[in-house]
Formats: structure tokens, C-alpha cells, sequence
């Protein structure tokens, strides 16, 4: 039996352990979980400086260098992190559905766990332990795929997580920290059907599309975020002004920031220099469609593909558009599911926006930012799904679970003639 | 462009159709259906006689060809369950959540279809109108890939809803019955991840796993059932004997039949020969252990492979256990994750046999017969899932769909230093 497959079956043994923790056993072990990681500072710095000094020799820099970095306040983070964790609601047992039938069969449907989480991830360690707390508080067992870059700092903050773990008398494969990161490993990972029950990537785009590309296991997720803000012939201008900053110039390096905005024609003339004065005193970039240049003459022509793109960069493509129709047409083309605004204040117009787009998160007169499941009062999420099933949007602790169906009767059966006494 | 692929997407672009219609437009096009395969019963049974002709002449026989046959009941039963279809809640705009969060911001989560469903199945024809209308109740636009046994019937069925869509101004393609029946043709279909939503196999384990192995896009689906019957120390003797006629004999070729029943030790003497003699009376073999046969002398010994077989005939396994958790472990090494029954007065047992097993459908002191859509209270089921994710256990129209977020808001921003005015 191959190493991965071995782990990922002691891993799966554990399943069961953990699915069966009451709400107090789990938050009592993510509470020690943070303490091992405050308490493990040393050794997790140590590790980091290694992870951290292996990278720059290769080259890496600036962004990508800092996402590696941990330092004293970022352990604390993520041991606050385990805390926050552990004071959400624990999704399982909750009874979602309760009926009792005509025959006095009284049918429930329970949240369970799914089982083995895996996750793979890219430079980040925080997602080491914020993964492995979200998993484990709805009761699942997680498979722990990090990058290579990171390979030491996970590798000590697995030990962390392991000595709470130990103490609490679970087994550390409950979390399974791979330390094999070749390709070819991660690909037997994705294929072991019978023992992961979900696989959740996170990282940039050419990950996600090798990991969709070799799964056999289910697998959710999202390519991009190419978020749209439609500013309605009869928005608030300032209040969409104010959506446009928000949405483009708070952060631009994360999915929920905007990447198109289009703009009624009928707004536009009052609108678009506006907006444009106020995005380049941000420092962003606009690229526009002739309507747009007549108005803002120094933007660039935007090409078929800038609507296409997630810039994650202080660009924005702009366009005008005759009303709703065109924009939701244009959103249906060049959209990725994730999150769309509208700006308005006709009730019709926002209820037709919602209503012809199935984009994941789909927002009226609020900031595409807030699509985020620590804003969206998740708590905390594991990931964004723009895979339209099981879960679609911010995924909380409650993604991480599913609904079965207990039934509890005093001895029905479907046919009377199978009747004994 | 191959032609399946032409065929998907223009099934992709009726989706936005449907998930635009309002209950009222729904339940009027499934009546129309449902009508218009009574007004073509004609050509349905002309059909239908063609495919049993060539059927027969390939030596089809018995209840395989019995699955195939449609008479006049059988088109008005298809006919009703359009219509049963039609009186179900529509899971469409159903809010699942709301909250008001902090700064105001309303968060609420609402269902939304999935978008295009392809249904892979064998040979009963009245599964083209079954699911075409669950997936359409809610919202779905669906590629039917029947069996080739069945290919004038189910082409005839697709004329009768084509009319109907036709009527309401609904292109052919929101119902695209796939033609092209070769294998490769199927792979391509499951491929199509771009396009198709999920699909749903339904048949035989071979056709199934020919399905998970060959899909790209996500599939939902259970191989088997191996649903067990836990007879405790505590049981009411005469409710568990009636439990297992029932799960066993009443109709013993479908996937919610009991195939294997594990007795405590203390009651194995009492109940053993009674189930025995009650079994035997209905045509029922036995295959035991060496304990059941000290108690059924002319039970046969029962293989490793007989606990994980799902018979799908008049045959049980039994095996004379220890206690609880003996029964527990049985069932996690040979179960299927179908359903499991247990008969106990001890209310503490039945808590632990719920909790320590993860099985899409629990039972205490019910028949297993029960775990079925229709049964549950779901009004009608497109299939049994034993994939734990999205939907688990007997699917309804509920399982068709998927929650989004809606956030309204007053134009609230993440970062106040975003704001303009």
C-alpha cells in the first residue's frame, strides 16, 4: 500500500472518533490547540525562518514572501483564530427538519459530518490550523495538503495541533499532515475515492484547475472571482461611488473585489468622471469601452479579455450599458459565479437583478466585499464555492457537514400483510 | 462541435428559462405534460411495442422486460405522477436563512436551481417523465440519457413533454432526450463540466460505476443498498419479527430491502427459529453463522461475501452478535451507507446505534421499506444518495436546488475610508 494511501486510511479510522465528540470535547480541544500554538511559538518561528530563508534563496519575493512570513502576532492570530472556532455553533446534531407521518413515523434530518476533509493549499501556513480547527469543529477528520514552500512551518504547527490532540486521546492522523509534495502524491490523494469525501483547494487558479482536473473525489471550489458592480439608472450615485472605492480600492488582491463596473447610460455623463477621480486618486486603472473614453478620455481601451479578467490589481474595467438587460446579459458572459452588486433604487430593478443571475452571492446597494464568511456571519470559512452543489457562496462550519434522515416509529412497516402478532 | 456537446448547450441556455418561471408556470406546464401523455397514449404504446419486439428478439425476458413494458395504466400512473409532481412545495425562492447583521446589512440564503441535470438510467421509460419533472419543478433544465432497450418509448415520451413545452414557449432543449446512446457518447456528456451541472445514474452498480469512473462533472448516486436490521437484547420480539418480514420479503428486488439481519445473543434463541419459520413460509433462504445455524439447522453458512452482498432476492444473512457495538462494527466493515435498522425498547441503545453509524438513513423500530422519497414525506424522489455531500438518503426536488446569498443593504461599505460622500 502506497504511504499516501496508508495515511489517508488512518485518517479515515479517525472519522468516526471525532464525529462522535459532543460540542464540549471539541471546543475544550481547540482551545488547547491554541494554546500548543502560542505555546510552540519558538519552535513554529524556527521552522517559519527555514521555510522563509529556503524561499528567498529561490527567489521569491515581495507578496508571495509575506503570505510565507509568520511572526509572533500572527501565531497569536491564528491561535485566535482556533478560539474563534471553537466559539461558533457546532453544526452537528442540529435537526434541520422534523415531520411526523400520517403512519406516526416521526422523520428528522440531522446534520452529520461528511467525514475526510482534504485540503489543499498554497503558501499560507495559517490555513494549517484555521482548516484543521473548521474541520474538526463539525466533526470531521482532515487530509492536510500545504504547499512546499511552507512544508516546515506546517510541519511544526502539525506538531502543535498533535500534542493537544494526544492529550485529548484522538489519534494525530484526525489531523493528517502530508509531508510527500510531489505532484504525483497529491493526484493518488485526489483519487482515493473510497476515503475522501470532499477535497477543497485553495490558491491560485492553476492549482484549483489541476487539482479539478485530476480529482476523483468530490471536489468544491472556485477559479476566480470576477465580480461585477451594475450601477442602475436610478442608484444613488454617491452611494454607488461609495460601492465602486470600496469594492475595487480596499483591496484589490482578494476575490471579492470588483473587476468590472458597468454603468447605465443614462448615469453615466454624471457618474463615470466621478468615479473615474475618485479610483485614480486610488491609484487604479480604468479600462473602458468607447462610451466610457468619451467620458474619461484618458482610460485605456478595455479588450474582450479584461471582462473576462480577475485583475487582483488596482485595474478596473469599465462599461456602459443601455439598462439592466444589457448588464445582465454582459454578467451571464463574462461572470464567474462568485459575487454581483447593483446599485440602485428601483425595488423592481434589484428583484430582477437577483432573480436573472445565479451568481453565488448577489447583492443589492451593499459592498462586494462583505462576501466573505466571517462578514456574512459564518464565523469563519473554509472557502468560497462557485460549484453549484452542496454548498455555493461563503462555506462555514455547516459546509463541512450534511444532512442524514433519522426515523423513529413503534414498529410500522410498509405493508400490513408483513404483519406477525 | 460535436453534437452532444451542441445538444448540452442548448439545454445550458433554456436553464435561465426555467429558473425564471414562478410556481404557477411550473405546475400548469407539468399538468399540460402530464396531459399530453395521455393524448399521445397512441403512439407511446406503438413505441413502446417496438422496443419490447426487439427486446424480446435479443432474448430479453421476465422482469427485465416487465421493466420496459408500458400499458394504458402504466402511461396514466406516469401521467399522475406528473401531476403529484405538480402539487409538490416548489423549493424555487424558498429563504432558508435571514439575518441582520451588525451594520445592518440583511443576509439572507435562498434556493436557486441547479441548472442542467442529466439523468443517466436503464431501461424503465416512465423515469424520462419522472425526472424530467422533479428537475423541472425545480427550475432544472435536464439531459435524459436512457437505455437503448428503451430508446422509441423514451423518444416518444419526449415528444408528448416536447408539446408541451412548445405550448408555454419553452424550447425542446430544457427536456433533451440524448439520442446518440453509445458509450462514448455518455462520456463525452459526463465530461462536460462546463456545462452540466450534476448527474444522477440510476440502475444497475455496473452502469453506476461506469458513471463515477468516467464523470467530470459531479455525480450523486449510491451503488447499493445493504441495509441491515439490528434485533437488540431489549427489542419487543414480535415488532422485530414484523420489521423483518417487512424489509425483507415485502419486496425484496429493491435497494431499501433488509439483506443481512445481526441478533444479540440473549434474544438469538428466542427469535431465531420464529423469524425462521416466518421467513421460510414467504420463500426466504437463509445464510448464517455458525451460531444462527445451532438455532436453524437448515440455515446454509454464510460467506465474507454474502454480509456485503445486496441480493436483491429472497435471501437473508443473519449473524448472531454480542451486543451493540458488535453490531455497530458488522455494519461499518459490510454496509453500504443506505439504511440501517435497529428494534430496542433501551432508548440509550437506540441513541448509540443513531450516532455511531453514518449511514444516510437511520431507523429505530421502523421498516426499512420506508427509506424511500415518497415514503419520507419528500412527495417524490430522482434517486437515493448514498454520496455523502450536496444530498444524502432519498433526494426530492429540495435536493435540486442549492442555497445562495441575497444581501441587501443601504449601501454600507467594508472600509469606512471608502466612502465618498
Amino acid at each position: 500500500m502506497s504511504d499516501i494511501r496508508s495515511q489517508a486510511l488512518a485518517c479515515r479510522d479517525a472519522a468516526p472518533l471525532l464525529a462522535m465528540l459532543d460540542s464540549t470535547a471539541k471546543r475544550a480541544l481547540l482551545a488547547d490547540m491554541a494554546a500548543a500554538l502560542e505555546r510552540h511559538e519558538d519552535d513554529i518561528l524556527a521552522a517559519n525562518a527555514k521555510d522563509m530563508q529556503h524561499a528567498a534563496g529561490k527567489g521569491v519575493h515581495g507578496a508571495m514572501l509575506d503570505r510565507l512570513r509568520l511572526d509572533e502576532s500572527r501565531i497569536r492570530a491564528m491561535a485566535d483564530g482556533l478560539r474563534d472556532v471553537a466559539a461558533l455553533p457546532d453544526p452537528v446534531g442540529v435537526v434541520t427538519h422534523r415531520d411526523t407521518l400520517a403512519n406516526g413515523v416521526v422523520v428528522e434530518r440531522v446534520r452529520i459530518p461528511l467525514g475526510v476533509v482534504a485540503m489543499i493549499y498554497e503558501a499560507r501556513p495559517n490555513v494549517t490550523a484555521d482548516a484543521a480547527a473548521l474541520c474538526l469543529m463539525a466533526g470531521n477528520a482532515v487530509i492536510l495538503r500545504g504547499g512546499s514552500e511552507a512544508v516546515e512551518s506546517n510541519r511544526a504547527i502539525a506538531a502543535a495541533l498533535h500534542e493537544a490532540l494526544h492529550a485529548h486521546g484522538l489519534p494525530a492522523a484526525a489531523v493528517t499532515v502530508v509531508d510527500d509534495l510531489r505532484r504525483d502524491t497529491m493526484v493518488e490523494l485526489l483519487q482515493l475515492s473510497d476515503i475522501v469525501d470532499l477535497a477543497i483547494p485553495r490558491g491560485g487558479e492553476g492549482l484549483i484547475r489541476f487539482v479539478t482536473e485530476h480529482a476523483r473525489v468530490p471536489v468544491i471550489k472556485h477559479y476566480k472571482g470576477v465580480c461585477h458592480l451594475y450601477v442602475d439608472g436610478s442608484a444613488d450615485l454617491t452611494l454607488a461611488l461609495n460601492l465602486l472605492v470600496d469594492g475595487k480600492a480596499s483591496r484589490p488582491g482578494v476575490c471579492n473585489a470588483l473587476e468590472t463596473v458597468l454603468i447605465h447610460r443614462d448615469v453615466a455623463a454624471e457618474f463615470l468622471p466621478r468615479a473615474a477621480a475618485a479610483l485614480r486618486e486610488r491609484g487604479v486603472d480604468l479600462r473602458g469601452d468607447e462610451a466610457t473614453r468619451e467620458l474619461v478620455p484618458d482610460a485605456s481601451m478595455a479588450t474582450d479579455d479584461d471582462y473576462a479578467a480577475e485583475f487582483l490589481d488596482l485595474i478596473i474595467a469599465v462599461r456602459v450599458v443601455d439598462g439592466l438587460g444589457e448588464a445582465i446579459a454582459h454578467i451571464r458572459r463574462y461572470g464567474s459565479d462568485h459575487t454581483e452588486v447593483i446599485a440602485t433604487s428601483d425595488e423592481a430593478a434589484a428583484q430582477r437583478f437577483v432573480q436573472s443571475l445565479r451568481s453565488a452571492v448577489v447583492m443589492v446597494n451593499a459592498s462586494s466585499r462583505f462576501s466573505d464568511g466571517s462578514q456574512l456571519g459564518l464565523g469563519a470559512e473554509i472557502g468560497i464555492s462557485t460549484t453549484r452543489l452542496h454548498a455555493y457562496g461563503p462555506m462555514g462550519a455547516e459546509s463541512l457537514t450534511i444532512e442524514r434522515y433519522v426515523v423513529r416509529g413503534r414498529g410500522q412497516v410498509r405493508h400490513q400483510e408483513s404483519r406477525i402478532g
